[in-house]
């Protein structure tokens, strides 16, 4: 088989790592060029990254020239984890040129006609694609979008909560690592032994990013969810893993065990359809008091899975809990992986 | 004047460190005995205790002989940092013993004749002092309690705002300071670059002592508030200062300008008596909108002021703010001072 | 082939977590039980253990029943992470008992009889296992030894300059992570956002281990190394890895270039015999002038390569460097692994 | 009495801030104006800067309207926690102009007619000064600078060793906090969690900056110290407070009682002078074995005096000892502060 060709755009930056290190031997995806600012391009990646991940950088990269972020490069998929001041423009152009665009960009995710993919949630969604062609006048390019990192820490357990009983409305607080920022992103001066409890427009962005994800595709538009969601944040000094304490009214009654087992037999289109990068398990449900944490448990399913804790009676609401996901792998690079993943099965690539 | 003789109970813990910090050159009272467990019995203090603060140890203390938790020793008001495993049985001996006993552990707190004391919202509870010594055959001593420490980051501000249109429901989302757990206490293993999403017990305290706090005096006995509070704690990487993330549900309509203006005004009956440790400000409202910071803010008013920031809309209940209390000053030991200089004051000791 | 069936003494302990993790799936050794201390035996290893480590408590494990560290057990080999003040009768008993203990205490590494071996380096002490069982009335049964965690940062590196000019002095200043004191080990309010300049007996370790592993085996003992050595260290709050800042004074000129070529290009018996846990380089030069950096060097060849960085001319003695290990793997468990795979390609199991 | 006319340079940064809270209430000093980059000038000071420090920004400085940093201001005395790229220019034409420039900057800190100042070691260097006047044409104005900050953590040691029996040369392996590099100087991505065995040109620093302080003022010039230094330094993930592993050969025999003795009686000219921010202990001496530490001894005596501890024979050189200084009050603003308190004492300004 041969493998799609694939421009990282971003590749630098914290996200742009992350892409150059999940396809390392990706069995459908070959990187053929790194893209990146002007600054970066005519480097070797090795010189021009400032390399953040603790795994080395990988050989396959390590050498390759940097480009500037030229949509005549020649490929067929484009990740996208470029800075919002940038990416619309690039990644526009990109899906011009007949790329596929999967970006983890903030710039196209609420708008009409581009898919805004969570795949185990809203697969269906992709249908939006033949719109956005017409509308953008693209030819075989289109644009992809998953959402902020801090929304994936709850939003699959929102989602089985909806098919199970309806979900009225739902508080979250978040306690968000620092690689969420980017580098260099938080001073440590601010940080360190600290907490910060603001992140510029990070609340608006999960007050209204999943209502888009949860909706039904209907037609060629996604009519809403009517979820209501108010969203606190906190910057807290851990290096990976943003953690959320939610606390949710239902619309009909549900028992903990049957929420509980509802968590843990989810299964999404990723799983059916055996994607690469897709979790055996989407979800997973701690049965410790103190868990999840960020320290111990971001890596489970290789950073890739979910995870719940704490599933308990709320006395102002109906339950609480605490959702965990690795903001770099599940909640931003591996989001854009997987969903890359979904359109190349759906053959969309 | 002569000064009132105390005795510090706990004094080698992490409130008792802070009992003896805040008692250094008191106007009023002065330490007469240190008292702990047998194990630190019979040295000096300086030698007992494992000081962990960042001011030395006062000189007042160092050298003074530290005795058991005795109720023979001559003084007339004790302060309390107790473990809860020992404080029930100790404080009431030296209750007994015509101590009037100030204590910051929670065995009594939620005792029907105990007071439950926050001096700006309900000192007119010290009148259970009265039944109490009757119902428990007390001559001269009683027993009065602070509040746990996370309550007190979002206590007084609900307080204002119950007094403004009245309060029906809150969620809070902490992230505690380790210092809140004592001293070894939290284990770095578990908390560096880390969140735990659970402290024992304390999501109870948080959702039943405001009740008490905001109770209405009738007769001999408190009526508690019907406000429903639910809380979901966290453990941070912090060293002092409880943050809170807390939404609101209210009664009435109000306009955040006048939410902000109460707040503002707030002043109890320490400020009224110029209690010495009193805060000229209870609350101190914050215009920054990444304010406040445990790093930043939990000094101001010598630790005894209550920081309330990001006053907002909440999509959810009514209302969003950001909470901080100094865990063991404001929170914790100065809480007890305060207290005792009420008693004092009011002509009860 | 028959697996080696294998003991983990001490097994819910911080080291004896990661044999059970590094043992996961080991070609030559099979976990036949896990032994602990009286509270843990007789409960299933995931009830007994406060499992710390990132990756999920390995499947084999969780559901054994730890037993007492008991050598009626029926096994040949024996991995000790036991705490010092119990590892000498146990580790002794089942020598006695006919085991291969491969203890990463304490105990006995500077015992006469005893090997203390760092693979690459002093494979050839394991000759003093024969002595050791005449000596001490064992059949089969024998006792061998890895150092201390923070000598492994910087002995091969010394070894290879042994080899190459000769060293005649050395000073190390080491920084070590909270993880080399176990579990609960340091607290938080201690060595968060702080140094602590002491650990208990550690610099008197560092002075004297490498004296006998870069000792010369004559006849039946060990002939110590001359080097003098002076070593001074900090707790630093790093999760994983003992960073140590080292000078040396060398016997003959060298210069850097030769250094440099000397340590990348060093290979030791476990290189040659490719050992499943050997490390492909034992030690890796780093050319960015800010590593190696424990956050993102420590997992070079799955832990068990040690880092250098930082050659260059010191004013005082002759040359810097700056040295890693990760100390619970190649500094703890899996130098103890190492040692044992040796002993089993030796024929001496 | 009339106050000196106090001008800031460099205020709104880490070093500025410091200046802004110690010249708070200063009896010999008025702080006359805020100056900084065009960037800020034109704003309140409490707009322009990004306020850091735990206590709040004084009241004096909040509503004074930034400068630029233009000579021609009314003053009499100019403290400069300017960037070194900008600080040569601009302090030599405040110079120029007539002001005392007393300087944190690294710029002059080497040149021949500079006095480079640690005021209880070299008071008498000041009388550089006229010739500085005479070579640079200055009328009024002159510059004297203070060391970098990690020097300070063991160079009054030094000199009190020196003084005693003669020091040979030392090697110093430093652990620096945060603040040292700033804001917003160090990622929190680079350094929670971790250490940074690199700081720009710190080394380099560290070796040749205690030669002149220890130097001997000979005619108009300064022959340096012939003590040989060799440095290592690490950043550390603490807020404040640097940190430093010495060893030292001496050029006679010292008993340690007699070191500690020499240390614990250490005055110097400011103590002789009773200068305003001079510490009563320019040197303390800890007695326990783990100390001293950032976080719990930075603040003694206002964050003017060096801590040392863990003095103990050194088995390489002579003998070995930890050293403390906090960065930014001793180790910079609180030096320049005390330089020029001296300069008022001295009848230079």
């Amino acid at each position: 088989m041969n493998k799609i060709r694939v421009v990282i755009l971003g590749a630098t930056g914290t996200v742009g790592q992350r892409f150059v290190q999940l396809l390392d031997g990706h069995p459908w995806f070959e990187v053929a060029a790194l893209a990146a600012s002007d600054k970066s391009a005519g480097k070797q990646y090795r010189d021009a990254v400032s390399w953040k991940l603790d795994s080395p950088l990988p050989a396959y990269a390590a050498s390759m020239v940097v480009t500037q972020c030229n949509p005549e490069l020649d490929g067929r998929l484009a990740f996208s984890g470029l800075d919002a001041s940038v990416a619309g423009d690039i990644e526009h152009s990109f899906a011009k040129a007949g790329y596929a665009v999967v970006s983890n960009s903030k710039n196209f995710r609420l708008e009409e006609d581009i898919p805004l993919v969570y795949p185990e949630i809203n697969a269906d969604h992709l249908a939006l694609i033949e719109t956005q062609k017409i509308q953008r006048g693209f030819k075989d390019g289109f644009i992809v979008t998953n959402s902020n990192c801090s929304v994936m820490a709850f939003l699959p357990a929102i989602h089985v909560l909806e098919k199970l009983v309806g979900v009225e409305s739902m508080t979250v607080t978040t306690m968000q690592a620092i690689s969420g920022a980017g580098y260099p992103g938080v001073a440590s001066m601010d940080v360190l032994g600290n907490v910060i409890p603001f992140i510029k427009d990070e609340e608006q962005k999960i007050q209204t990013e999943p209502l888009k994800i949860l909706g039904r595709l209907q037609g060629n538009r996604i009519e809403p969810s009517h979820l209501r969601i108010s969203a606190s944040v906190n910057r807290v000094p851990v290096q990976d893993g943003h953690l959320a304490s939610v606390s949710v009214k239902l619309k009909n009654k549900a028992a903990i065990p049957d929420i509980i087992a509802a968590l843990r037999s989810f299964q999404g289109v990723p799983q059916q359809l055996s994607l690469p990068l897709a979790p055996q398990r989407p979800i997973i449900v701690h049965d410790l008091p103190d868990r999840p944490q960020p320290r111990m448990d971001i890596l489970l399913e290789k950073g890739m899975a979910v995870s719940i804790g704490r599933i308990r009676k709320c006395d102002v609401l109906d339950y609480k809990f605490t959702g965990l996901v690795h903001n770099t792998i599940r909640g931003a690079a591996g989001a854009a992986v997987l969903n890359a993943e979904l359109l190349f099965a759906k053959d969309l690539l």
